[in-house]
């Protein structure tokens, strides 16, 4: 997505190490138009899927998976790292490596608001190894649901996550691919 | 706001000890649709109070925030608990207590993102005792900004936020204000 691409360009800090900042606009501060933007093409992209619901990870996969479920008309569940005090005792609750916090985190959702039945759209702010999505495709199976394609806004695809989702056999969309990030450019897929 | 009102009636669990679950809409699952409408409304309410920034607190004040941000046209900057690697040494940083936590936690803001001479619109998700909303306004202050409004989906005027915050002077606003939550009920301010 132009838009995105451009604002990832001027704005965005290649800090090495594969690390992207972009609190800019997404992580930290967040400009609304933008997400707004990015949902509203996420929607058009899943349009065909059946998506039941929407599913992510807090916190920075909730303003993009928001604006998608604005613009397709559905429910947002994003997982907890913690447990709050308002979720019942049985949750279903996975544990998923963070290569930017170095630990494992566990991501927590209540059964109450994720069934059989539901076919969960994933949305998150990166793709990058893919972990995060996985733990939330975990999570999302064992609550009996299907996963029905998965959008990121931005993928790092030197990461590998779009093969280690491959085998889920559902469509996979990005809005900015990042193929390399070395020597502090940034470098999209489809540039020369 | 009538259709929040209904829907915390219809799906809000009263949980005792003050504690309002609105979970299922809010802050675990949340319905954009619903979001979008409450942030129409809180634009209108503060649509003359010269807002040239919206801040928040993650995790559970984003979407009020965003919707609130997308019909104003400003960024929204949500206060991290939790300082990531993308941010500089120097931060504003301030300790707020929890006591839906039980303990108290950190709201950090990059002065990249606050600086001086921004006029400030706080919203969040609740306005209870007001404590995360008073770490909001020193995060604000000592970044040399102006608190210009308050802002909050739901008001506990029972616990004393309001009051508390009085003395800034400057416009509260709550689109779904409960009085009183004993025995299991749920009052708003204008049921009689």
């Amino acid at each position: 997505m132009q838009a995105l691409q451009e604002r990832i360009l001027r704005e965005g800090k290649n800090l090495g190490n594969g690390i992207l900042k972009v609190d800019g606009f997404i992580n930290h501060q967040v400009d609304p138009g933008l997400m707004d933007a990015c949902g509203r093409e996420l929607a058009r992209r899943f349009g065909g899927v059946g998506a039941t619901k929407i599913l992510t990870a807090e916190i920075s996969g909730i303003a993009p998976a928001l604006m998608t479920g604005l613009h397709m008309g559905l429910s947002v569940v994003y997982a907890r790292k913690h447990k709050p005090i308002t979720m019942p005792d049985q949750v279903f609750l996975t544990l998923s490596p963070s290569h930017t916090k170095g630990r494992t985190v566990e991501l927590i959702v209540s059964p109450e608001y994720l069934g059989m039945n539901e076919r969960v759209l994933i949305i998150d702010d990166f793709l990058a190894t893919g972990a995060t999505i996985l733990g939330l495709v975990r999570l999302a199976r064992t609550a009996g649901a299907a996963v029905v394609g998965i959008g990121a806004l931005i993928e790092k695809t030197f990461e590998g996550g779009r093969q280690a989702l491959s085998s889920l056999g559902v469509p996979i969309e990005a809005l900015a691919r990042i193929r390399s990030m070395e020597s502090g450019t940034i470098v999209f897929e489809d540039q020369s």
